[in-house]
């Protein structure tokens, strides 16, 4: 089986690591020869190849950024193989979607895998980046059960479990779960920005803003996309911060207890 | 050496395990025998003592909850040997302040280590809680310097750092590094909780919401004994939150960007 992979970064390059076994072939493209080289020279790519011969593998993963989705995903499937399995990465839909709704492409599926790091490039990359992640695939009802079958058997492989969502509910949900989650973790580090910074910070100030630093590129793509989600997203954030707010100018003890108590009681309903 | 510990929590109790060895004898007091005998059995400390023969030991650590630190203070301090160093561990310190101004106790050191778990109880407790952590001193003008010393020579063997502070800068910044995750780890769990959940998180989602369920007593008590500096750090979060909204509402790719550019600036220069 060969695996062609598009765009070598962080996403594309793990995916390489995670699948590279024998009996597997992985070929890669990337526009940018640094990020390629980078890629090869940490073993996530047996060869580097033309795009027209990454589209033609078994199957296709696309792991390129946000913007270039749609251009590569035409590309890819106007040189692939008929029976090339192709799918995508993109951490927003909608675009994919529109697209995908036109091709009607029985071998394309739509897919996220839930699972970065806050750095990127192939330099970061790891073979262990997918192990116990959620992997969404979000089937049209032109998809091929063949070819999502495909996928799955790969992104079993690589130790992720397949989740399958509706588009439209995947970019509301990802707005509130992974897209939220990055700007505050952005406001936490701006407001701690200043002159009197002060090396105070614990356990929950690391989690809070581990992802506060992610690459700017990626993630304002990441945002334009799903700005519609995100922003009702940070409507609902500021309605709750204010009630804690009023809450706490009143001191009012009963609602501030009432806050963390339905807090607790989301978080053991999630598990 | 003698080391009272007055509640025997999450933070009482690894401070008993941090501590205990050969030549130190760890007693302990805590009005719930359920707590108590929890501390005991896991090995927190060597026994259990009335209030007044921990107040006489020869290092006593107040790690009850907020609301019952300046109680237990005064009577800790109203029973104690003149050469009994104390010390509290309490994340707000108005209070606190305003007792030990009055106070001038010299052998009273205020103190806050920046060290916790999501789970409460000496049932989480730990001898490694503390290793890497930092631990704030808030030394006054009547603290003697001999105080402060003892305390830094068993923070240290816990393994954590000193970091000496202004105590109304300490409410401030730790409304900001500890108390405002807390909430928007809340917001965020509260805002997924619904009918229809989805299970597609990732690791930014698991980070973000790690402190999403903590126990609402005692957050509840922190929250509004520290409620002005934390409506006020709510306040930023929210401006913040209102720029950021309005980049994505009027889809402005350049002003989305300058926000995460900031933010991986911030976290560069945190480190």
């Amino acid at each position: 089986m060969t695996v062609g992979i598009v765009g070598l970064g962080l996403i594309g390059g793990s995916i390489g690591l995670a699948l590279r076994e024998p009996g597997r072939k992985i070929i890669g493209f990337d526009p940018n020869s640094a990020s390629a080289k980078t890629a090869f020279d940490r073993g996530c790519i047996d060869a580097f190849a033309d795009l027209s011969e990454v589209s033609k593998a078994d199957i296709v993963f696309i792991a390129v950024p946000p913007k270039h989705v749609v251009a590569t995903l035409i590309a890819v499937t106007a040189m692939k193989n008929p029976e090339t399995v192709v799918t995508d990465c993109t951490s927003v839909k909608a675009e994919v979607v529109e697209w995908a709704d036109r091709a009607a492409e029985p071998n394309f599926v739509i897919g996220h895998p839930m699972a970065g790091h806050e750095r990127t490039g192939a330099a970061f990359a790891s073979a262990w980046l997918f192990r116990g992640a959620k992997w969404i695939l979000c089937p049209l009802n032109s998809t091929a059960l063949s070819a999502v079958k495909k996928v799955e058997s790969l992104i079993t492989i690589m130790g992720s479990s397949l989740v399958s969502m509706d588009p439209h509910a995947h970019d509301r949900e990802i707005a509130l779960v992974s897209h939220l989650p990055h700007a505050l973790a952005g406001v936490l580090v701006q407001l701690a920005d200043g002159p009197h910074q002060v090396d105070v910070t614990g356990g929950s100030w690391k989690d809070l803003t581990r992802v506060g630093g992610v690459d700017p590129a990626l993630w304002t793509q990441i945002f334009v996309a799903n700005r519609v989600e995100i922003s009702k997203a940070i409507d609902e954030t500021q309605e709750k911060l204010a009630e804690l707010k009023a809450h706490l100018d009143n001191n009012e003890y009963d609602g501030v207890w009432a806050f963390f108590a339905h807090s607790r009681n989301a978080k053991e309903r999630s598990g």
